[in-house]
This record gives structure tokens, sequence and C-alpha cells, in this order.
């Protein structure tokens, strides 16, 4: 009935995956040296036998007995998401927040039954696709486990399947389970690419992007799954949703999109449409080098207006560059790169590089690529180099979580008017929490989208603290910096989502007019609150409401 | 008090403006030919002292008495949009509809003012940007009239401001109230342009682009005002809803998308920070000649998945196209146009021919023009001819209603799959229509906008009826190819919204489950059901629940 042998139980991906030894080593000097101490000796990784984990507050109801389990290993796997805390917590051997139930449906029609169920019985339900979410989403509360029955964590992973392929109109069915990799394996004899890379690939899958609003890789128009959704079937309490084929369409709130970010809050993604892409056989690309983050900025505002579209445009300020191995330590770094399955790139490439020039900008070796033929491994090196890195950073993280560091990312947005005070803030708050408690620390900033109104910047946070106080400090951080992007009109979160950990900082972002229409949404579909409780908007259900 | 002393009471734009006659008759011996009969002569244009209205319900409170009027002008102005039946209505000279009062607010605190009034005194409230509205979206129905105090038209007409522009982030933020031309003519003096031509845009605003998620007039990327609008603010009974100004946003269901197609049923937009462009100075554009239909509707789904995203992609049916004055009756044309602010389109432009030619396009002259300087009427001539007949057709049609026709339009949108499928049920419902009533009909489609996963049709329906059978032949015909676009899994409109005429097909697409998830946000603003009843959604007030 399992699915995943293979994954970490305290963190990400697979406990097979080593960090390369001499990376490792890379990141710890580079540390040491900035932070100014020794890193202590790395801590050890929990064993499934000795965690601290509850026993499942009843038996599996028999209707479910054939879908679900209370297996120990399922339900460690199946208690955290990815976030720092989650990561700290599992590495303590706290797994006392675990579900009572992990089900494997193998349909629609059981993903029906187990809703029935579970509003009958009051059990929450926490939709499960890789378990990559950063922001609490998959996590239980104690709230949630006082006020229900039980709690099952409801794995989408068989659901694994591409259904159909309509090809006049590029656009493939997909079951909600299915991980990145699965799909551009199913994708490929097809000659299609979904085009979606974010960060989690790997380990997320289609229903957890619909269900986060996943932000791909690529810098500017069609990355996000919100414009490559097509239509999507979600099973809620009250039934099933389903949202129709359509290209176009401008008939009220358009469907997809109140759906689209609901985190499981208001049902469990069952299957979508997509908009796939044909394989990109053109490429041009090149890195440019600023002396300062300040010009970079300014050839991305540019870039970003002049209509060139860059598939790639990713400025990543110096400390970072150096820090994954990508920079000399001097000059803040543009990746700029450009696709197409239909014509060479190679004038819009020379284009923006024009553009960076005149604003400052040394570019590199222009690496252009017209080869008539698809193949996907093609990339430029600079760019495979740095998707290596962007694909291994996870596990480093977990890492860093083991030498007693303190480590975050903040990923928001704002209008480009705004980001110099954006920028300033966030800098000011994290640094004064670090120097606080970790007698400083190291912050870096990149730009991972780029819109004609704003950037998308992602800044990385790490400290050390003293020992014991790594969540302390985290909690501290994280505060500091949210509260500084909602102060300056930023959003909360640009593509990892709300969650639990983000959820005081989206009431105040959207307001509470516009928290009470969402959650008018929720009540018709989850009257009795039974969906992800806790998770996006606050919980239906109270302790002192419970039955 | 009043803005639109120039403005007709029964259709279309201004009083003034007249059809030029040649124009007219061809129109009349085109019809007149296919249709095999001849057309009666126009009937009367409506006086305002001979129309039927009644009285106010009641006299204006004291509260509003410096902001709205009972006169009868304004209230004959105010009582209909502009489809179909409101013109033959409005013809008959039965405004029996026509809202009590209506208001003509200065400023947002005006917005407030009124609709706290309006919630104590359970008046329905109809925002009112141009009028526009071809689906019946600001009309007050019998049941309106049976179960409030008292209706009031909210005119934004007085809030035609832009009041801020952002250059680094190219933002402007404006009025809710600003007309299309007025738009335009503040954007100039900045070098701007929104770039937004729905085929309303003299009569229409941005306020009413929002409420009704407006189509633009290009046919790829960017023209939907969905895309256009960085963020709101809307004025509802329990208070404002004001949105982020955010480029990018993965926090929830996006708050832009909950209110943009609320058609005034959730509140009433104040202002908006609106995401505006560069003049274009280099345009490349040429007419493509197509054997067949299916011929061109093939070459534009090849264009449609290129990535070249041409900003004019119509294919006109060579009826319609002969109709407009643009073709030669005897073969499909596709205007094709590309436009840039930054560089020559022409090799776009030659890319998207060779592509035309392989599916048996021939194409005819092409005109590029690389002039670096930004020209706003540096248009093309087929394009600007073309334009010409756009603006134009709405008063053509007012024209053809008095000649006693039944025109109607019908947009939608489905994927390239479906297409040959919905277009052949789509012709077979009208024309069963039009055989029965008429004794035949012409219908004609174009496509208006393209999608990789689809086309945007959209069919023109213009039938005889008998004497009298107007409105009763408009009813079928819109009926029956309603019923086609829904059973064919198409969407009920691509542009022009859903009011109260598209309202049961709005519910029959989105299912009963999307509709309560709707009403559950409504309720949440609006709790007792003032704004604009009947639109969009049902009124959560019946008759029976009256105070």
């Amino acid at each position: 009935m399992t699915l995943h042998q293979d994954r970490k139980i305290w963190g990400w991906g697979l406990s097979t995956y080593c960090v390369p030894p001499p990376l490792l080593d890379v990141a710890r000097a580079f540390l040491s040296a900035r932070l100014g101490r020794e890193l202590p000796p790395p801590r050890p990784v929990p064993t499934l036998d000795a965690l601290t984990m509850p026993p499942p507050v009843r038996a599996i109801p028999s209707e479910l007995a054939d879908l679900a389990t209370t297996d120990r290993f399922a339900r460690a796997l199946h208690t955290y998401g990815k976030s720092f805390r989650d990561v700290v917590r599992a590495l303590d051997g706290d797994f006392s927040c675990a579900p009572d139930w992990v089900a494997f449906p193998k349909s629609e029609a059981d993903l029906v039954r187990i809703l029935a169920l579970a509003d009958r019985e009051h059990v929450a339900v926490i939709p499960f696709g890789g378990g990559s979410s950063v922001v609490g989403g998959i996590t239980a509360d104690a709230e949630t486990r006082a006020s229900y029955s039980a709690v099952l964590s409801l794995d989408l992973g068989h659901l694994n399947q591409l259904l159909e392929v309509d090809r006049a109109s590029r656009c493939v069915r997909v079951q909600a389970g299915t991980y990145g990799p699965a799909l551009e394996q199913q994708l490929r004899p097809h000659g299609y690419t979904l085009r979606h890379y974010p960060q989690s690939f790997e380990f997320s899958t289609v229903g957890g992007w619909i269900a986060t609003r996943a932000g791909g890789h690529f810098a500017t128009l069609y990355t996000h799954i919100d414009d490559l959704l097509q239509s999507l079937r979600m099973v809620t309490p009250q039934g099933i949703v389903e949202t129709r084929r359509l290209p176009g369409n401008g008939a009220g709130p358009e469907p997809n999109r109140l759906l689209l970010g609901s985190e499981g809050a208001l049902g469990v993604i069952s299957e979508a449409w997509l908009r796939v892409q044909d394989l990109p056989r053109f490429r041009a690309s090149c890195t440019v080098r600023f002396p300062s983050f300040a010009a970079g900025a300014a050839a991305c505002q540019r870039l970003s207006q002049s209509g060139l579209y860059p598939a790639n445009a990713r400025l990543i300020e110096r400390d970072e560059a150096l820090f994954m191995g990508a920079g000399d330590g001097e000059t803040h770094i543009l990746v700029l790169g450009f696709e197409s399955a239909l014509e060479s790139q190679k004038d819009k490439l020379h284009s923006a590089l024009s553009l960076c020039t005149a604003l400052g900008g040394q570019p590199g070796r222009p690496k252009v690529r017209d080869e008539d033929h698809a193949d996907p491994a093609a990339s430029d090196e600079a760019a495979e180099q740095w998707k290596q890195s962007f694909v291994r950073a996870p596990y480093l993280r977990d890492e860093l979580c083991r030498l007693g560091l303190c480590c975050e990312t903040f990923e928001t947005c704002t209008t480009w008017a705004n980001f110099p005070r954006l920028d300033a803030a966030v800098r000011a708050a994290a640094q004064a929490v670090l120097d606080a408690e970790c007698g400083g620390g190291v912050l870096t900033c990149r730009f991972t989208h780029l819109y004609p109104d704003g950037p998308a910047p992602y800044y990385t946070v790490i400290g050390l603290p003293q020992p014991g106080q790594q969540l302390a400090v985290w909690d501290a951080v994280k505060a500091a910096v949210s509260q500084a992007l909602i102060d300056c009109g930023a959003t909360i979160t640009h593509h990892h989502a709300v969650g639990k950990d983000h959820r005081r900082f989206y009431e105040r972002q959207v307001g509470p007019l516009a928290l009470q229409m969402v959650l008018g949404a929720k009540r018709a579909v989850d009257p009795l609150g039974i969906m992800n409780p806790g998770t996006l908007v606050p919980a239906l259900c109270s302790p002192k409401e419970k039955t």
C-alpha cells in the first residue's frame, strides 16, 4: 500500500541521496567564513523506531480498511512537509502531530468514498501530493487533533496516469497524483512537455501544483501552473466540482481561479487537463555580469517591459552565486535564456544583451543552439549547472539544518517602484534578528520571475543560533521578515503558498472581507470544515464545537 | 448632474451619429438578397415624451438629494443596456423597468454613502459604467422592482480621472468611471496606452471592463482586462475590498480573480491600477485569403501554438467579410498583424505567413512599418478600415433592428478538437429556428481570439421574422444556440458576460456547487442582496421575503 519506501522521513527527497561531500565542504567553508564561527558537527538523523509518535486515536473504520493504513513508516512520512521547522522537529524525533491514518486511494471513486466517510464521522482530511509544502500546509496542528475524531492523510500517489491526449488542442488529461518526472516521462513519447519546473519538481505532483499555485522555473510568460491549467475535477464533501475545458471564458469569476490556490481547504483535486507544449528545439543563452545588484535590477526591469519574454532571466546576488558555485563573488549574475520550438532565438538574445549592455551589464559568450532536433538535454552548461544546484538545494538545506544553522527563504513580489523600499525593509528586519540572536548572518537575494510591473525577489537568510535556539530564531526571523513584506505592500508568498505558517499574514494581506469571501466559498462545498483544517483559512470548527 | 446629453436613449452611442446611407444601402441590399425578401422601411425612433415609464416608486431620500435625480431623460438612459431585446423594447417605447433614481457619485466616499443608505433601506443598486451590457446586466427585472424599496442606477461617469502614474512599474491608477477614449487621451501625454480595445471601447468604462471581464481587440497574449488589471478597490455593502498592487501573487485563490467578472453583484468598483504599455512603433500586417474556413482555422490553430503571438489574427468567414466591406465574397480572410514598441516585426510576420502558406493561405501584400516614432494613427489601411467597421457595427445593428430584422451575436470558446462539432451544432440550432420562423437567414462566423488550446468563435445570426415576432424569434434563436453551446461543452460567453440573459446557461456551465461558492462569496460582502439583483447569480432576496 505504501509508495515511498525510499523517501526520507525527516526532510527532502530520497534517503539514498547524499549531497556530494566536496559541495558540502564548500558550503561549510563559505558559511564559517561569513558567520565568523566554526560550525558544529552534524546531528544524527532520526530512526523510525526512535520517533515519538502517539498511537492512532482510533482504528480505521472497516469501510476504509482496503484503502488506509496505520503503518508507522507511512504515518511518519505523512507527518511533515519540508519547511525548516518540519525538518528541525523531525530531527528532534517529534512526530506528535502524525496523522492517525494514511489513505492511498486508487480512483476518484475512492476519493468520494473517503470524503463521505470523513464528513459523516468528522474526520479531518489532509490531501497529500508530494508532501513538499514548506508552509505547514499538510501538517495537522494540535487544534485539529483536538477538534476532529481522527486525522487522515490522503495520499494521491496511485493516481499517477496520463489518461488522454488531445493533440489538436495540445492538452493532456492527467491524474492529480502524478509526480513531475512521471508526467514528463509520459509526455515525452508524444513530443510534449508541460514546461513547468518548480524547484520541488521531483517530489511534487500535478494536484499539489494546482492546489498551491506553483510557480514554474521560467521567468516570464506561461510558467505558472495557473496559466497551464485548462480544467480540473475536485472532489469536495458536497460533491464533485468540474470546470469546463475552455481556452478562454468570460462567464463570472473564473471557476478555475476559485480552485487554484485552495490548498486542500475546499476539496481534493482528482485530475486536470493541462496545456502542454512542443519540446523546445532552439535555444540561446548568455550570462551577464553586473557591477551592482541595482544595475542588474534595472536591466531586468527593462527586459520585463521589452516584450522579449526571456525563458530565463534570473538575477543572482554575488554571494548567492558564489555559494551555489556559479559566480566569482565580485559581480552579480543574470542568467539569461530564450527557447522556442519554432525558430532561432539568436536575434532575441542579441536584443536582450543590447538592453543589458546599455545598463552596465557585461555579457559572457552567448550560446546559440539552432539544432533542429528535440533533445531535452541540449540546454547550455551554465544553465545545466545552475539547474543541478537548483534541484540539489533542498537536500543541502537539510544538511545545513543538521549543522545547527537557521535557514529560511522568503519569496515575494512587488512593483518595480516599490522594490528598493521593500528590499531595504527585508534586509533590515532579517539583519536585526540575525544580529541580536546569532551575532550576524548571511542574507542574499535573487529574482526568480520578472513581470512588466515588478520582480519576484527571493531572499535566503542563514544564521547560526545558540544551541537549542534553532526554532526560536527561525520563528523570530520568519515573523520579522513576514511583517516587513506585509507592511511594505508586498505579498506573503509568490509561489510557496499560505499553509498554516503564512496564514496570519495572508489575512492581513487580503483583508477581512476577502477572507470572508473565501470562507463563504468554503462553506458551500465543505460546510463541516473537514478539508485541511487550519490551512489557508481558519478552521470552521473550533475545539469547543467538537461533538 | 447628467453627463450624457448626446446619448441615444434607444440604442448604441450618440444620437447625433448617422450610419452613412451608402453603407446602410449595401447592408440592406446584401440582406435582401440573402434573405430573399424586401426589407420593410425603418420604424421611427422613440421620443422621450412618448415613452411609457412609471413614476419613481418613491422620492429620493434627503441624504441622497445632492447625488441622485429622477429626471426623465436620465432614467430613460439608464433603463437599458444595448442588447437586441433592449433596443426592441426601447423602440416599442416600453420603459416600464426604468430605475427609480439615477445617482451620479463624485467620489468613493459618495459610493460608500449610497451603499450604506441602500443597504439600510433595501434599495437595489445597479452599477452603471457605459451602459453597454448586451446581456441584460444593468436592467432591473420585474422581480427586482417587486422585491426592493426602490431601484437605483449608480452612474460612475464623474469618476473619470487618471489619478497616478507609476513610471517604473508602468502602471496607472484610474477611476472606474473613465471611458475608453478618455483613458487613452489621459495616457497619451505619458507615452502609454492600455492597448485594450473591446468593441464597446467608445462607450464603456474601466470599471465596466473589470466587472464584465472584457476581451480586448487583440488576438493573443495580454488583451483581456483580467491580465491588465493589477489591483482594484471595490465598495461593497460590508465595506471596501482592496487588492494589493502585486505583479505576481501565490497567496490563496487570487483576490482580483474573485472580483473580475462579478458584474456588480458583489459591489461597485471605484478605482483600479492598470498595467499600461509603451506605444507600439513597429508594425507588420497582411491579409491572407483561404479557400475554406476550415483551412483558415487550421492556420489559426498552428499560429496559436507557434509562440509567435500575433496582435491580430481574425479569421473572417467570406459572407461576413463581404457584409463588412472587407472581402470579395469568395475567399475567407485572415487579418494578421504584429506590433511592438521595441523592434521590427517583419520576421515574425514572415514566419506567420510561411505557416499560413503551408496550409493553403494566399497572402496579400505585407505591410511593414518600421518607423521609429510613436504615431498611434500609423496602423495599416486594411486594419484601419476593419477597425472603422468594428466600431460602427453596433450603430448598424440598431438600424437593422429598426428594419424589423432579428440580429444576435454569440461569442464563445472551445478547444481546437471540439470546434468542428460545436460549429456544426451552432449552425444547426440557429438554422432550425431561422428556417421555421423566418424562412431562412444568414449565419456567419469569425474567430476573435486565438489560444494555444482553441479559438474564440463569434457567430452573427440574422433573420427577418414576421411582423410583431422580432422578440419571439430572438428569444428562440438565443435559447437554441445557447443550449447548443452548453451541450457541446463550450462557454456561454467569451467576453460578453452573463448578466440576466445568460444566467440559466451560466448555472449549467459551472454547475450547482461552483454557483454556491460564488453565492457564498456574495453573502460575505452583500448579505442583504442589494447589489445588482438577478445579474450573474440569482437574487438573494425573493419577492416573498420583501419586508
